[in-house]
């Protein structure tokens, strides 16, 4: 069975799992106090050309988003997000679980506008009652979108001048970031964003990790007392080299970058089968995630040989479906799909 | 100057005040458990002819929809809301420090539509993903709505139904109940409400109490140890009497219908003085709250002789702002009102 | 039946009533902004002699010490407490609702001392693992405890300096503060509480309020939008005159002075007369509550004819009761318990 | 530089790691859905002798604890622990971060008394005020406890029937349970446990895991929802394979008894050694941590050539510290060991 239905489906790239074997007896203090934690937090700082940066490793998504939102923001403030945001949708309401509202805008192809978000922020400022209101104190974007679909340089620029104009941060949730950076059609670097955003991750889960996300804050805004606000989340891995070892493996000799081009090029030529094809887009996603429409009929019949997953219903007839590449995906699978499909 | 800005802004009904001043030195259990509130409470079973209901006192509207709503829930739920919903907008996020996600469907001059809501429900099941999102786990509305508009009695039904099927409770925020039931367009009486509804509030402050709300519990379904939620929460009143106090007074011989019958009366002259003159409503409202749009400078200088609330920008020249009548609004008042407009 | 159970069994001094009754048609600003809430505020900023102080209303005591305590801690930090804090026993996990914790220190006949808080804090500040644990962020006493206890001056400023050398802020629960600056047996005034303490609270429901508390910010410390944080509590009150209104007269002439010191005064006689006919107490308390053991028989006889609170078994057979004065205790009602007891 | 700090020092068991190898590049479901967690849960069971268990894997301890505490109380409800209990002291709040208290019982080298968790129980429900107070909801005790000791079957049989008279159930957190069930002084195994208890788990971080806990619901009471509730914590692995992998290995061929058995020997030698040259025990400790009182400068000079645990200053002048083996540990260390104290 063919596998396309999401960049998790695999272990790790070899390169982590080589270096987890190679340093699995060494022993090392607890917590993230190890030297692969450290290595990894230096070139990091250093691929984001952003020597001031503080970075921190996490476990996954949406614990990630949890932590960061509940410990920037004031017990008064929410924050902003597109409708279609992970945090909005599928986090199991994980925001308010630590009782911030999630504020919507919304979804461009699941992006934010910098214009409505200006316009929000002017509203809620004009608003004679707003202190009985949830104030927005951050804005939060994903990028790649959860709809694959990327910002351009311009447009976070945008957002980042609305956010400090207005005083709150600008979050960008790198879930899939390598995907996002390496993509054909983008502008934005892992610098630019450091530059650009108050706060970020970069995603390591979906592209070659076990686990793991790197957050890293920008311009000396780290919370404080954040390890213990991490601990407090039961997010702080008693073994934090688990993630130390993978993200400096990641950084070494560009593979996080090197593997999320793979995932492109693989989805540049999955693209090109279905267009051949004459299959239809949901839209056009530049990275590694592509929505398709299938006819009903047709979904059922692909699914008894290819994993792909369900998005959502189209009409009547027809559902949107995703097909994902990442860094393990083949040549041979594209193939393999091409003569299915 | 005019009052008009909100139904808020007198004491209490003077037959409360009497009340209040002739009980005062009976010394009386506390927390609720004194002869007033007992009282109280029976009167309200009978006036929704609802015998097996279970009645608390709390203070105030936003502290009664938190404690509802956050009791009602599983950790797992989120509330559904009109995206004007009280519970959505003005209570600084007073759900969300609850720990619940106020899922918000659109809103029709502040109603919710029961298809809309039907659909909603649908899609969540139907989603094979929905063990990562927020679970409806209850349908919130106002009656009358934050914009004084109400439903029809099968518009109730209708929603009531869609809740049942899909096992979640129906709440009615009845923070101005009174004006709701005693409007000259309406076919819901309390007992309908409490038929409906599983369940509700009366609202006290806006309808002649000086503070208070009466939950009304419909269907055996109060929550576990409710009284130490309340205490929890910071909403258990010592001195219970003032509540029982007031609420058995609002609920004898009828005072609580009669005043808002009253505050209806002078609505609708208000509403006659406002068309008579030419002036635009926003919407049509059968209560005591009434929307108004405004050239900017014309109401600068009314805002000079009367009262009333800023509600929305309509345009870049006119204004939507609020007048409200209340059980304390007078002919005088009125008359004078027509004068100044 | 005479009622000694507690100190909250009868509605409002007549003057507040009285008060209540006068304004109570008046057209007001809602949510505090009245004039009568201002008047209150400048009235209690000179009876501490704390010009620059930051005055709020709020309705009862959990909540008080719910929005006091969560708005000044930090999400790391929790608060210390005697173990019989009010705080830690009695209101239902209130604190913890707001996701701090209560950290305990041994109860001194309900007192804190100021040592063991020395201690605490720097062995907490010792620990190399202190990052796993909760920070100390405030300490909470009450004056008088929970057991009619008082500070005297040396000790208020003991502790005060432990606390300012570690950077937290001391808050003094003050529901039933009259009675403790009344007493005949202290050194504390309220400007020296103002003076001493950077957050209290000056109880009305207890002291002849039908609700409210006082909340006093010392040192220009009041929490960012703090009314924000009140109304997501639940706890704004729409007809704030209510809370306005009854501090303004009972600051007014020095009435709460006046009724406290009454209360203490038949503190005092009933005292007199259950040492007189040989009681044992349980330990000495120099304010309006009296703690009294009873052997359990000669309890359950008393009990027919007077009210009073069950506190805690002191044996097989004896039993520690409750016998509380207030400000509506009269002459008559010491008089006819002289005569039972 | 020897390394006795602590159970976490080295990556995971060698066999993990291989499988975590041959395994990673299958195409897996993501979540837990996987065939690895699948055939974990599986073994689980039949190692507890308890088919009808429900087994779910989680990253943490902390995390476990918050998760497992929250799920499984009402909002009225408290945890009641042991004074030194990990929930207590070590997780920085995490189970009051989800609004729960932890009520405390005195501490017996670690242990909770049966007696003393009875007492607790009926006295508070003697208790009349106890709507206000927060319910004991659940009791939590350490298996080993944070000072390495054991309870006897008996005590865990005795404090199992109280809870169950009470109605509440009993956690058992085992994040060292390996350490425990293999010591040679124990008469619990890892059937009498799931027997006795309501829920525990099997720590895998501690005990030759990357990371992982097995969580095991012996009574079909696994929470609503339960997959939901891990999500809104942050707790829900993508990759959940890596879980799954992990504890298959580990109840593959005994290796998770066969390892802690080995950590067992490797402190039996370790006690030897200590004990033949005279070094004090904090107390006795009959599983993989031991307690050692060490004069100060002695500590400091030993520190040199050995990472051990500050642990708790024992007077001006000692120190207790914890030297601790794993499944890692070798004979080599031990007698390098040796050679230095």
């Amino acid at each position: 069975m063919l596998s396309f239905e999401c960049d998790y489906n695999r272990g790790a790239h070899p390169k982590i799992m080589e270096r987890l074997l190679s340093t699995n007896l060494e022993a090392l203090p607890g917590y993230g106090a190890d030297v692969y934690c450290t290595a990894a937090k230096e070139k990091i700082k250093a691929a984001c050309k952003c020597p001031h940066a503080d970075v921190h490793f996490l476990v996954g998504g949406t614990q990630t988003n949890s932590v960061i939102i509940s410990s920037m923001l004031h017990d008064t403030e929410g924050v902003i997000a597109a409708t279609t945001g992970h945090v909005n949708v599928h986090e199991a309401g994980a925001i308010e679980y630590t009782r911030h509202k999630v504020l919507t805008l919304p979804s461009h192809a699941g992006k934010m506008d910098a214009r409505e978000l200006r316009a929000y922020l002017e509203t809620f400022y004009a608003d004679a009652s707003n202190s009985h209101m949830v104030y927005p104190g951050m804005a939060y974007i994903s990028h790649p979108t959860e709809y694959g679909t990327l910002y351009a340089k311009a447009e976070l620029e945008a957002l980042s001048a609305v956010c400090r104009e207005y005083g709150i941060p600008l979050f960008l949730d790198g879930a899939r970031l390598g995907y996002g950076i390496m993509s054909k059609q983008t502008d934005v670097t892992l610098a630019d964003i450091a530059r650009i955003c108050d706060v970020f991750y970069i995603g390591g889960t979906k592209v070659g990790a076990l686990c793991g996300e790197a957050v890293v804050f920008t311009r000396n805004n780290t919370p404080k007392r954040f390890t213990t606000i991490v601990k407090q989340h039961g997010a702080l891995l008693a073994k934090g080299r688990l993630l130390g070892v993978q993200f400096d493996t990641l950084f070494e000799d560009g593979l996080y970058f090197e593997i999320s081009a793979h995932a492109i090029e693989m989805a540049e030529k999955l693209k090109a089968i279905f267009r051949e094809k004459g299959y239809r887009f949901y839209l056009e996603s530049p990275t590694n995630q592509q929505f398709i429409i299938l006819e009903n009929k047709h979904m059922e019949k692909l699914s008894e040989q290819v994993r792909f997953e369900f998005w959502e219903k189209a009409d009547e007839i027809h559902t949107v479906v995703r097909f994902a590449t990442s860094w393990s995906t083949t040549e041979e699978d594209i193939a393999a799909l091409a003569k299915i499909i």
